[in-house]
């Protein structure tokens, strides 16, 4: 039997993305259920409330362990690490790197905001107007608010991982902010990028650990898409730079 | 000494209300910071990459006890509960409760995109006709499901509670999403009361606990208003409210 069964969208890394992650780098043995045959009526199954489950989640990704079904990416995480030297054992170190977990998941959030500012259930096409106004503020404002904050946590433990020496879930879901990012607002990101040096070390450092570096280059790493969180959208970009320029010129 | 001081905006109840519900039922020992005379400054200087902290806050609220100083609600609220009291001893208990602690965060993160679906960093008054859009959406789709979930958890537990006959700061944070949301969109919360009698039921109990009902009763709650996350804009319901009576009257 394997050890952990993963619920997430197939066909997307979206939110599911920052638990295979940590699953990978723990080598754990897991069945990433939603892309097998009858994975997703499964899926489904548990996440209506008389699926059976004590609490369904509200929306995937959820992991199955044994009796226990967990729900919310961070909760995942936090539970997940310290089972797989994911985290260090004392308390101060456990507490931050949910801090930051947390913090993550807010800009991935507000990053997902950039092409859904309106409704979540309306296509991106029907609130593209809006959503080139909120990439404006996200990639001119937020991005370097977040990436910055990160940047100086990184500082403050002393590096090279956000809780210092240690290595912590936390690097890889920045790791995977950074990835993100990347791909959806690479304009924005190569403005930023001369700011961030010591994030963008820890960037390569966990691309290049072994277990990290052999799931990027396999077939279970889901490349970035238009269906994600993270989406590449040019029309958000350019209008943001545009905008720029043009307070640039106005002054 | 006081075993805990809470750091957050004075003036408005915002995430910070979701820790001072908790130290307020565990009748802890704290000091609303901000609240106190000089506490701005020191919650400003905390939260600068500077100020000495191992990790920075990226923002309120965060609480320090002794050499700890923890942000994020959820994180801060996981971290306290089981030291008074607020959650089960077992680890399913635990990791149910963080899962609909984080789950009423998105709800809460949500109700405060229908006032800035474009930017923090600009007011209300400049977003408003998205606002509009975002509210309309929030109220018809997203309202319903969160409180319908939480409704869902307390039919499987068996309630009276979330996880069912112990009380947990799960539900200090859904009686909370309740009351905010009930104050910014009175019309849509009418609409959906029906549909969700054991949260209400849920809501009063936590009411008229003794140290809650004491708390509300006092200066110490913040009333709400149009600076914190929950804001009641007429504009905003009425234009939801009229859109649905002319999508009514088109069938």
């Amino acid at each position: 039997m394997t050890a952990y069964e993963l619920f997430y969208w197939p066909g997307i890394q979206g939110r599911g993305e920052f638990v295979r992650l940590a699953l990978e780098e723990a080598g754990a043995d897991y069945v990433d259920v939603a892309r097998t045959p009858g994975g997703m009526r499964e899926m489904m199954k548990l996440l209506r409330p008389e699926g059976g489950l004590r609490l369904a989640p509200f929306a995937p990704p959820f992991l199955r362990s044994g009796e226990l079904v967990i729900a919310q990416t961070a909760n995942i995480l936090a539970w997940l690490a310290p089972r797989h030297g994911l985290v260090p054992r004392d308390e101060a170190s456990r507490v931050a790197a949910l801090q930051i977990e947390l913090t993550v998941a807010d800009a991935v959030q507000e990053a997902h905001e950039t092409h859904h500012p309106i409704d979540v259930a309306l296509y991106y096409e029907d609130q593209k107007r809006e959503a080139v106004k909120r990439a404006a503020g996200f990639t001119r404002g937020r991005i370097p608010k977040f990436l910055g904050w990160l940047e100086g946590a990184i500082a403050s433990s002393g590096g090279p991982w956000l809780l210092g020496a240690d290595f912590s879930y936390a690097d890889l879901s920045a790791f995977q902010l950074v990835e993100g990012l990347s791909y959806a607002f690479p304009i924005a990101m190569k403005r930023v990028t001369r700011s961030i040096p010591r994030l963008r070390d820890l960037r390569s450092r966990v691309a290049e650990r072994p277990r990290i570096a052999a799931y990027l280059a396999s077939d279970r790493r889901v490349p970035f898409n238009e269906d994600g969180i993270f989406r590449h959208y040019p029309a958000l970009e350019r209008a943001a730079s545009a905008k720029k320029a043009k307070a640039r010129k106005g002054r």
